[in-house]
This record gives structure tokens, sequence and C-alpha cells, in this order.
């Protein structure tokens, strides 16, 4: 029977991810542990990890690494110093040759000391300081997923790592664009300024309703598209390689770090 | 014979190379192609490369990368697109298993398919816009290199790679240490902000004119030693591993890059 937590445990990242260790949490994480970063996953044998670090060392605005393992080691010591990536994560998606095949709560049947997980920087992190800034974000307030668009901007490649660079958009406030690019500048680690401002079709996008990811959100007059590079980057990519193995989180179901969201302000 | 070098040749980074390439220069590479960043060298064979690669990854103060070449790949096409690696530092050094054993002009004939090549920042990129804001360098003044001391200081390990943190220190005046903090911090790529001001027993150093590498420098009144994370740091931490092969730049002759400089700056 699956724990039912007590709200206040879920202010402590530490607390939250004993809680998804024990089970007792299978939804999305957006929420927990407020002020504290969320982190992508990839996980991969060490065989192919060289060339996907390579891959996110070239294309740090969608790649922003937070934290790499030592192969075989679950511990993502930089950013978690007691968890266990293999447990730590509500849900899982595990692919074999890029099909997937399982969905599972954890991953210590898959994991062997081949494994190096990458954990990478999601713009959850910039969301709160906008949001704090007086700037709302729609996709927040209409309660659904944040649209995301495969662009036609080639990511820099990695041995067999390519493919397109995929961005997320929130619609903003015409005055309010200068404060948006002056707060999510200071987050580089967790994607940083906009790659775009304003036109859909410089990023080959068609319809701003359509999304390849996410949910459409709606615009208000006089707001305009503003477009950041997105941490669905590196598992689209990834995923095209179609390796022997891979193991990410599932949509939305994040790794819950005690990295203090301040932090990772630069200046 | 060697060609004599026109000195406007020397301002642009690809005829610097170029002229590098063909044995024109053996010398140290400072003031050569002024606004345009240099780089420190590591390379290695790819089954030490993924260590080497984390460890730079979890101490980007003293391990600032600036580019990683694919394996084999002698360009590193993100710094220098016409660049070859092998041959576009004036003089290298070539250790086996942590034993010096060749100063040459090219490195052709230890080159093969599994090398990569590691860039890293080099404080050299700061010290300009120091000097711009009217901040003295004393290591420039005095026309000798700057001081570099082993701290107490343990970096993050990775695999085999571990060691102490190495420094550089410059004296400040104290009207002018809020400025030296604010313009390094711009430069996270080649260093950054410092990571200790005023005493240097707080790094476990005792004596600030018998510096580990590089020169003694004299202080004014009223000056302040600042240290700032230095690049020999992982040269000397992958030569404690004593891999069977480890190429590294001679010190002070350096890569010369396409980077600008002000490119290096954030926000």
């Amino acid at each position: 029977m699956p724990i039912v937590p007590d709200t206040n445990l879920l202010r402590s990242p530490a607390q939250v991810r004993n809680i998804i260790r024990q089970g007792g949490w299978d939804q999305p994480t957006a929420g927990l542990a407020p002020g504290f970063a969320q982190a992508n996953l990839v996980i991969l044998p060490k065989v192919l990890a060289l060339d996907f670090f390579l891959f996110c060392q070239r294309n740090p605005k969608p790649c922003p690494l937070l934290d790499v393992t030592d192969p075989g080691n679950a511990i993502p010591a930089r950013i978690a110093v007691d968890a266990d990536i293999r447990t730590d994560i509500p849900r899982y998606r595990v692919y074999r040759r890029g099909e997937l095949i399982d969905e599972p709560q954890d991953i210590i049947k898959y994991w062997d000391d081949t494994m190096v997980a990458f954990l990478l920087g999601c713009s959850f992190s910039f969301e709160q300081p906008m949001l704090e800034a007086g700037i709302p974000i729609r996709h927040i307030e209409q309660g659904c997923n944040v649209p995301m668009f495969i662009t036609n901007q080639q990511c820099e490649p990695a041995g067999d790592f390519s493919g397109p660079m995929v961005v997320s958009m929130r619609p903003i406030a015409q005055n309010q664009l200068v404060d948006a690019v002056k707060i999510t500048s200071r987050f580089p680690g967790v994607h940083g300024a906009p790659v775009h401002i304003g036109d859909p079709a410089v990023l080959g996008i068609s319809d701003l309703q359509k999304p390849d990811f996410g949910d459409p959100v709606p615009f208000k007059p006089g707001e305009i598209p503003v477009f950041w590079a997105c941490g669905v980057t590196p598992q689209a990519v990834a995923m095209q390689v179609k390796p022997e193995l891979i193991i990410t989180h599932a949509p939305g179901f994040m790794f819950v770090s005690d990295l203090e969201q301040n932090k990772l302000a630069v200046i």
C-alpha cells in the first residue's frame, strides 16, 4: 500500500526522494520541494557515454549538465549526496534499440556497472524567478505542459549523436520581454537566455498551436512568442541513435535535487 | 630556415597558427593575436578520456572546457575550424607513464585515432579586461610568469584523477578588489571569479614569495593577494595518474584560438 505523504515532507528534497523511493509518489514532480532544482535524466552504457558527454559539452543551451555520474555509480553526489538514481525518480522510461519496452518505478534490474547517468538542468528552475518578477507563465496558469517544438536549428553533432534542437515556448508581454531575457540569462545551468524572440518561422516553426510535444497555449493581445532551448533535445537525439539500452525519466517525472535554484544564478 | 614573421600576421589567429605550423615561432604565445582566447591543452587516449572529462565537469573553476575533440579528430572545430591540434602549438610536452620523454614542435608521430584533445580556458583572457579597467597586473609589469601555488583544497575526484587545486595569485589594490571580482566573474570560461581574497593560510599557502610554479612578484603597500583557480590544475592532476601517454602544451606555449575574448563574457 502506498504511503500517504504528509505535505510538509514534500518540502524537503531528501524527504521527497525517500517517499518516491518507497513507491509513495507516482505523479509528476512539479511543485515538489519548491526552491530546489529538478533535473532531466539520460542513462547510457559507458560505450556511448563519451560521445553523449561531447554532445552535451557542444550544445550547452539544450543540454546543461548539472551532474554526470561515474560508470556504475548510482549516486549523483554533486547534486544529491544521499540519492540513488535507480530508485529516486517516480517513473522511468526504458528503451531498447529505440523501442519503449518498460515504464518502471525503479530501474534496478536494468542497471549494471557500465551505466553512466547524465542529469540535465530543467526550465522549471527559471520559471520560479520569472513568476517572482511578475511575469505570468501561461502553461502554469492553464495547468498544462509547456508547448515544445522541433526546430530547423541543427545541434553540433558528436559521434552518432546529432539532430535538431527542441525549444519550449512561452508567450511574454512586450513590456516584460527585457525582464524575461535578463532573468533567464542568469541561469545558464537550466537553459539560460532565450534562443529567439518573435518569429516562429526563423526556427522553422509553422504553427504555434501545433506543438510537437506538450500542449498548445493561448496568446493574449500584444504577447510575443519567446523560445528557450529545451531539455527534450538530448533525449530526442539520444533516442535517434537507437542504442542497445537508454533509460530516461518519464516526461514530468523529474529527479528532485538538493541544489537550491538560487545557487544556479550567475553573477 | 624559419620564416621571419611579419608582425601584422601575428594579429590574426589563423595566421599565427599557420606560422607556428611551419615552425616559424618557437616562443611563448603571450601577446600573439591580441583579443583572441588562448587555451591550455591536455591530450589523452580515449580509455582515460571519459574520466578526465568527468574531472573537468566536476571542477569547472580550474578546468573550464572550451572544446573537446572527437577521438582521433585533430580539429578543435568549435574554437578554430581550420586548426590542427597536432601542429599548431609551438612546443609540446610528451609524457609516458609520468616521465617527460619529448618536447617536440609537433606531435604527429604520437597521434593515433584514440586520442582526445581537451582545450581549457586560460587566465590570459581575463587579464586584458582587468588591464582595460585600470587594474595593473604585477607579473605583466615585471615581465615574468604569474606565481602559482598548490593549495590544500582538494578537487572533486573522477576515476583515477584527483589532487589539489592549483591557484594563480595577483596582488590587487584594496580599492580595486571589487572591480577585480566583478570583471573576472564575467568570464567563467577562463576560471571566472577568484576562489579566495586575502589570507594565503586559508588555502594552505605559507609563503607568497615561494610559488610552486612561475615566479614570485612583489607587493606594493595596501595590496591584497587575490587567488584564482589555475589551468595548471588539470595537467598536474593528469600527470599524477601517470597514464601510458599524455601530451600537453609546454608552459606558456598555448593554443591560439579563433574565440574572441569578449565573447567569453557572460551577461
